[in-house]
Parts: C-alpha cells; sequence; structure tokens
C-alpha cells in the first residue's frame, strides 16, 4: 500500500511538532510539507524544533493552499480563525482535512459566532464535519473528508461523562467540571501567564465559567443526554508542562454505587484500545499516561453527599489534540488504529 | 511587657520549622524549647534545619511534658493522635496550648474515633477548645486555655464558604469543593506519592470524598447553616511546594449574581487584616500569598449553569497551619494581630 | 530619625518588586515614588504585582527624573544603557544613587563600550561610583553618592574567590567558574527561552565565555589578585525560579588542604553578618537561602586532582540584587547593615 | 529469526521500568521473566508501574538465577554489589549478561574494593567484561558473554572528552568536569534529598570530588590519553526529572580555535547513529534528547582565558543507563543498532 501524503498547516506551534514526532515513526504515512505563519516561515525545521533533528531537514514554507502539492491528508494546526478560510482550498484540491483547531467543531454557527467573535463562512462544511472524539463517532469516521478534532478539555470531560448520560444516570442540571491542564496546552505563543518564574510553583483558575471549549462540552453531553443541557465548567493552570485531569461530579437519578458505576464504564469502554477503566480504588494520575494516547478513567459514588465523582486523565497533546488527530486519520484511511501511537508512556 | 516563652512540640516537621521562623523575627515571643519524635531527637537545629542559621543554634529535646520548663504557651505540631495524649500535662503544668495538630478539632468523639480510628480520652478538652479559624471565632480566643488551629483544607474552604452559608445563599445539598494543595501539605515524610521524580510532572486526585478533613468541613459548615450539611470534597496534588486553592460550586437559593455575591464578600471579611476579597474579574492565585498568612478569594455567579462559584487560596503552611497559629496566639494574648506575620509574599 | 525617603526608577520588574517587598518593612525607609518604562507606566502597583497588596496602593509613573520630587536616594533598576542618561539628573538633584543596572560597574570605559556596544557618557561617574560588593568595600561606601550594585554572578563568583585570591592561593591561569541561576534572573520580559513549556524539565549553559558578567568578575579578581586576570565563566539555566550556585575550580600555589583552607574562609568572613562558611564537609545548598540576603561557601581541597574547589550560593533577586542594594543602602546611611534584611529562608 | 529472549533482573527501579519501555516495542525482543528484590516481589507489575498497562500483565520474581528459564541475555538493574554474585549463575546457564550496575565496570579489582568497600569476587569475569561506551567499543561487543553498561555520568563525560584526548589536544592535569544530573538518576528508592519538597527549587552539588563515578572516568580517559589521567568531578542536583549536562574545561597543548575542534569532534561522530555535534554557536539542551538515545556535543574555544569548554547532554536514563543498554544488546546481537531506539525526543 502507498503511504498517505501528508500536509501540515501551523506546524510550528506544539500541537505541529506533536503531529511530527507521531507522524516520523508512523508505518504508513510520509511528510510532504509544513506550512506556517510569517513568525517561522523560511526557516529550517531543526532550527525551529532541534528535538527533530532525528527526522529529515526541510523548511517551513508559507501558508498557502496554493503551493503545497501532492497532500492525500492536511492537518490543521492553525489558530481559531484560520482553518475557516484556508480548509475550502484544500478539500477542492481533494485532500480531506482534519481540523485540530476550533474551527469546525461547532455544528450551530451562532454558537461559533458568539465564542469566537467571527461569523462563520462554511456552514455546509460544519454540517458535513465529523466531529473526532474517536469513541463516539467512530463509525462515521471512514471515509471523511473532513474531521473536526475535538479540544483537549473536550475530550477529556466527554469520556469521562458518556457513559453515565447515556445510561441516564446523571442529573442534568447540576454536572460540575472542574478541569486542570498543564501549562503546554497554552501553546508556544509568549505571554505572561506562561513565563516560567510566574507559572512555577503557582495554581490559579482561568475563564471560569467563560472557556471556548464549554459550548462543545455542552454540544456533545446534549447530544448524549439527548437534551439541551448545560455544565458548570472551570478550568485551571497547573505548574507542570503536560496532562490534563478532569474531576466531574454529578447527582445521580436513581440509586446507584461504585460497584454498578465502575461495571458501567468497564463495558461501555471494553473495547477500547486508548481507554483505561480502573477498578479497586486506584486512580487515575497524567504520569500514567504522559506522551501517549491513552486515557485512564475511575468512577466512585460518594454515599456520604449523594455524588457520582468521575476522574479522568489524558495527555492534552496526545489524546488531547495531535495523537487524536492520527488515531482519526487511521480510522478515516481505515489503517489499524492503533499504528504509530504504541509507544509507552514516559516514566518517570 | 514580658515576652511570651514558647516550646515547639514536634518541631521538627514542616510546620514546626515555618513555627520557628514566623517566631524567631516576632516582636514578643521567645523561643524557650524544641521537642520531637525519635528521628531527630538530640540533634543540632541546624542540622536539621540549615536554612535556620539566622536564629541561635539550640538541640531537639524528646517529647517529654516533664521536661519542658517555663513555657507560657506550647504549640503542638506532632502526628494526630499524638496531642491527644500529652497536652492534658502541659495544661496542668499550667501553659496554653495551640494544637496545630488534628486532635481537638472534632467536637464530636465518636466522629473523631471513626475518622482517626482511635477513641478520644479528652471529650472535656474538646468541648473547651477553642476552633480557631480566627475569623469566624475571634471572640472566643483571647484568654483561651487551648485551641484547635484548623486544618489547612478546612481554613480554605470554610473562609471560602462562610459568607454564602451565613447569608442562607447556598442550597446544602449540593456542595462541592474541588481542592488543590502543594505537596508540602503531606509533610517531611518520605513517601513514593512525594518522591520528586513521581510527584514532578504529575497531577492526581487522591482520598476522595474520604479524607480526615471532610468532618471538619462539615462540622463548621453545618454551624454556618444552622443545620447538619454534607458536602463533596476532593483533593488533589499540585507538583508544587506550597500553595492551596479550594474551587467552591454550589447553587444559589434565590435569584444572585456577581455583583451581590461579591458586596456580600466585601462586607463580610472589610475588617480583616488577613482576608482580600476581589473584584473586577480579578481571580486568585497562590503565587500571591507565598509565604504569607494571607487568603485571596473570588466569587463569581454563572449564569448559564445558575451555580455560585468560589475561588480561595493560602499558603498551606502559613494561613493553612503555622501562620493562623502564630495569628491565634496573638489573639489569645491580646497582641496585635498582625504581629509576626507582616511579611509579603516572596515573587516571582 | 526621619526615614529616608526613596524612589525606585524601573520599578516594575522583578529587582524592582523585590527592592519594594524589602523597603517596606525596612524600620527606617519610606518610598516615595515609583516609576516605569512605557509598558506599565500609569498602572496601580497592585495591578502589576497582586502580591503586594499588603502595602500601600500607588501609581507607576513615567520614568523622568524632573517629576521625582524629595527623594534622598534613588535605586535604579532600569535595563542596561538606561541609567547612564538619567542618573546625572538625579545627583544634581541631590539625591544619593544605587544603580542596581550593569552601568557604573566597569571601572573602563572602553571595557563598557566593548561588552555593551555603547559609549559611556560618564566616565568621571564611574571613576566616582563604588562597587558594592558590600563585604569588600564597606569601608568606602559611607556617604558615597553613587553606588554600583554588582551583577549576580559577580556577587557570588568573587565572594567565592576573594579569600584565596588574596591569601595568592590560586595559579590565576586556570580559574574556573561553572555558574547556575534560576530563571528569574533573566527577568519578567518574554522570551521563548523563559517560557515555561521550555524552561521546565530542560538544561542549559549559555553564552559559555560571552556574558556579560565576565568582564565584571575579571575586574574585581584582578583587584583582589593584583595583576590582570582572565576567567573561564560557564552560565547554565536551571529550572527553578530563585537561587545560584557558582562552583569554582582552581589550582594552589602550593601544598594545601581542605582544614587550612576552610579556617581561612572563616577568618575572612568571621565577622560578616551575611556570609556563612560552612563546616565538616557540609554543602551550601539555593534553598537555605531562599529569599534572604545570605551567601553560603564550602570549600574543598581534591588532593586527587590538586585542585581547590569552592561552592557558593546565593538568593539571586537578594544577595544578588535588590537585598544587596539594601545593605549597600545601610551601610551608606549608616544604618545597622542587617535593617530590613532580616527574615528567615523560606523553606521547604 | 527467532526473537531474543530477555530477562530483567532488579526490574521494578527505574532503570527497569525504562527497560521494559524499550523493550516492549523493539522488534525482535521478547520479555521472558522480571526479577526483583524484596519490596516488590510478587507483585503484579501493572500495580508497581501503572504507566506500563499497554503492555501484558506479569509478576516479579524474586531474584533467584535459578528459577530464570529459557533467557538469552539477562540485564542486570540491581544496585551496586548485587551483580557480582548472581552473574556467574546465568552466565553458566547460557545466558549473556549486560549489567547496567557499576560491578564489572572497573578493570582494577583495587578500584572496586577502594570505591565500593567490597572486594571483588570475579576477577576474570572483570576481565572478560567489555565496557560498553557503545561509540568506543562497538568492535569487541559482537557476541560478547558479558557487557559492562557504563554509568550515566561517564557516558556523558567520556563522550565529551573522547576527541580531543585521542587527539592529544587536552592538556591531562587540569580536566575539570562539572555535571548536572536530573534527580530520576537518584533512583526509586526514597530518601530525603529527592523528597519532592526538598529537591524542587534548590540546587546543589554533592559528592564533589568523592563520586563513584570518578575512577570509571579516569579509567576510561586514562585508556584513551594513553596514560594515566586524574580529572576533576564535581556532580549537581538539578530540579528536574530526566537529563545530564556536562560541561568539560581542559587547557590546549596547543594553539587551536572553535572551528578546528568543531571539524574534529564533527568527523570523530560522523557515522555516529546517537551522537550529534553541534555547530554554528548552537548549544545542547537536555529537553533536545528527553527520553532519547541521543546525545548531542558542542565544543568551543574560549581565546580570552585560552580554554576549551565542551558541553554534553543525555537523557540520563536512556543513554545514560537503559538505552545504552539496548544498543548495546543490538551490536552484541548483531541486530541494526538503532532497532528499538528510534522514537523522538518528547517535546517541549
Amino acid at each position: 500500500m502507498n503511504k498517505i501524503k501528508v500536509g501540515i498547516a501551523g506546524a510550528a506551534g506544539y500541537t505541529g511538532c506533536e503531529l511530527i514526532r507521531l507522524l516520523a515513526t508512523h508505518p504508513q504515512t510520509e511528510i510532504s510539507w509544513l506550512m506556517t505563519g510569517k513568525t517561522n516561515e523560511g526557516k529550517r525545521l531543526h532550527e525551529v524544533f532541534p528535538h527533530l533533528r532525528g527526522v529529515p531537514e526541510r523548511v517551513f514554507q508559507p501558508l498557502e493552499p496554493a503551493s503545497a502539492e501532492g497532500a492525500d491528508l492536511v492537518f490543521m494546526c492553525t489558530p481559531h480563525c484560520v482553518a475557516v478560510s484556508i480548509v475550502p482550498e484544500f478539500l477542492e484540491a481533494g485532500c480531506k482535512v482534519i481540523d485540530v483547531s476550533a474551527d469546525f467543531r461547532l455544528k450551530d454557527p451562532k454558537a461559533y459566532e458568539k465564542w469566537y467573535q467571527m461569523t462563520h463562512t462554511e456552514p455546509d462544511l460544519l454540517e458535513e464535519a465529523v466531529y473526532g472524539l474517536t469513541e463516539l463517532n467512530r463509525s462515521r469516521l471512514p471515509g471523511a473528508r473532513i474531521v473536526a478534532n475535538p479540544g483537549c478539555y473536550p475530550t477529556d470531560s466527554i469520556l469521562a461523562l458518556a457513559p453515565v448520560l447515556q445510561e441516564g444516570l446523571a442529573h442534568l442540571d447540576s454536572i460540575v467540571i472542574d478541569a486542570k491542564s498543564g501549562v503546554s496546552g497554552a501553546g508556544r505563543s509568549l505571554n505572561l501567564r506562561t513565563h516560567f518564574s510566574e507559572t512555577t510553583e503557582d495554581l490559579q483558575a482561568y475563564n471560569p465559567a467563560k472557556h471556548r471549549h464549554i459550548p462543545e462540552i455542552e454540544q456533545e453531553v446534549s447530544l448524549l443526554a439527548g437534551q439541551k443541557t448545560s455544565v458548570t465548567f472551570v478550568p485551571h493552570l497547573i505548574p507542570m508542562i503536560r496532562g490534563m485531569l478532569v474531576t466531574v461530579y454529578c447527582k445521580p437519578t436513581r440509586e446507584t454505587d461504585t460497584k454498578e458505576l465502575t461495571d458501567l464504564y468497564k463495558a461501555f469502554y471494553d473495547q477500547e484500545p486508548f481507554v483505561d477503566v480502573l477498578t479497586d480504588g486506584e486512580l487515575p494520575r497524567t504520569k500514567n499516561v504522559w506522551g501517549t494516547n491513552r486515557c485512564e478513567i475511575a468512577v466512585q459514588y460518594d454515599p456520604r453527599s449523594s455524588t457520582i465523582l468521575i476522574v479522568s486523565v489524558i495527555d492534552n497533546l496526545v489524546k488531547g489534540a495531535s495523537g487524536q488527530a492520527v488515531q482519526n486519520m487511521n480510522v478515516v484511511f481505515e489503517l489499524p488504529e492503533p499504528s504509530g501511537l504504541e509507544s509507552l508512556a514516559l516514566y518517570p
């Protein structure tokens, strides 16, 4: 079989270089080109990312679809509001697209306009795009032309909530998602909030109840619940590079216990190559999934306060971004789903 | 005025050395003796804590009340279940006691027995002990013989909740406290969980719904609410040395908004020297209170999910332990409350 | 005695806010004004530095000496090449100046021109300025009009070398200084090198043999040695906020051993309030001096390779910058040298 | 070709689990058994190392060679002084051995006795063992029965020094190696020095001129130099998990410059799959080699102080331990040298 020719647009950020890392050892892909914005165009890959010396040198091209030749698939790792204007050209040129940015995630163009302050110019593509939370939408992916790769917080939160929502076990009016993310989620752009001396030995909540991943979470939660549902979502910045943990709190709609909940989750994710449901009181740690596409989930019932507790961890740059993009590519092209994603967590 | 003669029992741990740091520059105290358990008894202070070279050298004595001479006040920084057996001797010898450990916090001896697996042998002292969350119980402190210094999580959580509870603004059946603590809260004893390579770049929940600070939080929440109340409490270990942040979620009992809530908190803590209520969307950061006895709180209303959000930060070793102990001492001995606690946060 | 009225120019960086922290609790100073460059002028202090909420609010003024009223002393915390053009105005207005920047450290204007690519316009002031490594130049400080506060690396390196150089014990042709600094030394300006995700879990040398602190170290080493001397100097960036450690290697000019060397250092620094010479194999740790003006030094002889080893640690923002500036102020104004610098290290 | 059957003795530490990680995805090995000491024997692999859930579950056996069946190769990851008593049994059973511990590195049994306080009972095996710094001893590895895998500091230091030593360019009486290591090098055993709150935001030298890697470095340096040579070696503990950087200082035996030195290093390591010599002023960073078997080296000449500067970085657990062990295995069994070691650095 011929290798899949892949282009990466917006390749000079953290999701871009993570994609290069994963694709460079993927047995069935070859990277055709890398594009990037003004800051890095014309620079050599090894200059911008010396840790990638192990892969062949190449040069970052400007972000111009017309100059992209011969790709079967384009990954968009651009900032939000960029993909929407470029993706149509790639599609017309016959490329498939996996958009790692936020531009095709919200089905409702009005929601996009509200949360991103921009009119969405491609409502038909919105309609067509498959929301690529692989575990939930696997059947719709093979052959898809455009995949909206989920955000990191939505990936972790929805994987945590899907089983109880589908089972109708959670009251829908009091779902709380307390989310914690490593700093790499904020990207490579400079900002006082991610300046080493400001972030180290610091802990803070940010954008409480206002983060742009909220409409994305609510869209999928509503689909799973079968009715429009709001959630409370507060993200926190944790002084570590990678890793994301969400702690979800919800009230049961009927009597339940830890055993029933765990069995439900075990059954739900039984066949999944990248989701592990923990048992016997074991709890997820982000370190267990460092650098991998895996998700660890534990669920418990707190009888004292009558609350269901769900803890779920991923690596925000892998399952939360570039790894899930590769997983989606594998399903779209009908390759073995774990291809290129077999490496184990780096520990300690 | 004569200086207060102070003894510290259990002085070789982190709360002990933090007390020494604070008392060494306090204008009205002098340290009479330091006691400690087997591991460090007989060692020199500068050997165990070279960072304290700036204070006079002395030797750690064994943990024997009989050998303690001339203290007006004893701070207990011992592990739980130690103070209960030693404190009576100190009281008989005429010392006042501020117990930084957990032994005199739970008014109900049965709760102590349930959560600490030990029968409490001093129920009368339990009755007598003032729960030293200074801001709430200030009036009962002057002259008190025994003060139960609150735990770090309870301090932060109760300061966050007190205004809405007192105002009757929070539904009592769905209070969620998602707590995050730096690693120093786990103390100086060696443990794989606090081994550098295991803890760095890691994030995990621990003891969800089972932490020993839960009955303490519920006792005080119930007092403030005027009825027995349960809370959901999940603590998380954050890869940083100091700092604690709690994010509290509750449902309002009536319509409210951010402005009303903020005004309520401003009014509630208006005269407090160590509590700052933030306004205009500003959010607390643990770095702002690093090394200080201060607490920063922000409150917001999330209209989309109809939820009150409260974020509160402290330094777990200062306001969450040794600093609050000094604050309580100041009030007990009717000194100016901020004495010895004026130093500013180390930043960055 | 009247309090000293102090102004701080360039007060919105890390050395500026560290000075404010130290001066705010200094018993004999009051801050008259804060000036800063374009980015922060007009902003409120608590907006830029919320950790300073404990001190009275004030506004950052633009960097204009003419608008500065009533200061007895100005601290310059500006970037290099700024002080040289502003300091004369402050001096004419009758203020004393302690320059925390690099502008008055190199006695030879040609050296300044070579290393800072700018002609020095105030050679007379260069001549007049006292190089404020307090321990070495204390006698020249009382009443001085202008003090050049040393750089962090020079402070740590020269304190490490002074005793062996003065004693003539070190060969001058093979002095190696391997220096390691926490990240706060790079300041608050944004840079990819100090971006959290790039710096955490990373270690690198930078500017080997080309750092601007080299001519400053060599100037003072040459004075101590009594002849022009070159040193090898390589700095490294360590993933921590504060703290600096230099490891110095030199060859002895005659037979020696650890005991003789330690005695020499003990004697040399015997009366110093801020320098501790360690004995009995104990080694310095940056954590022991975190947030303090102290320096810890240990010296050993390695008979196997015939080499003198000296290890010296400071807090780069305190003894390496703002703390030493306060120490110099105390000596200039003939106050007790430790005033305002008594706080102990924060630990752990 | 049949897969190589591999056993790992001492598999419950960091070098052990790193070996499992590398071998689990190696195309030509299969793990036959894992042995370990008392603490973890009988435990399940996923219990001790949940991050390895991606590999099949198995149980840690006690450390008994007799119970080891069917291994072609045994990796010894035991503490020093354990391998020496067990390796002979494995060899007699027909296994090859790669000893990741220190027991077969020092050719001179007296040096072993001096530095490890134990008489070496297998001098013949010492003689036979190939010192597995692959780049220098590649030709002697194919078919070798026993390989002494180098220590982390020696690996990094000798790779840094080999070219100048072989070329006779370095004076042998003043070689200084200032070494810095991440904390994982200290292993998984609990120790106050590696307790999170003690190590974070701390920097210290340890065992200056007394570290057990010194005789190993000197043995190989002497071989390269053609005469007995001492070096000055001071290691430092850096608050990060992985990564090692050595800064080497030496005096040239004749005139030289950066270009000549860089050309020498480029030529020396030209064919090496795992050593990159940097040019054009670029400097190594440990982050560039995080999780990989690569070494990055830069060399410069400092004309001001007439000193050759060499900076070299590795990942202490990979090229400094388990990765180099796999590299040696590949050469011993005449597999492609990079097999199982192709993964790229995790970044950021």
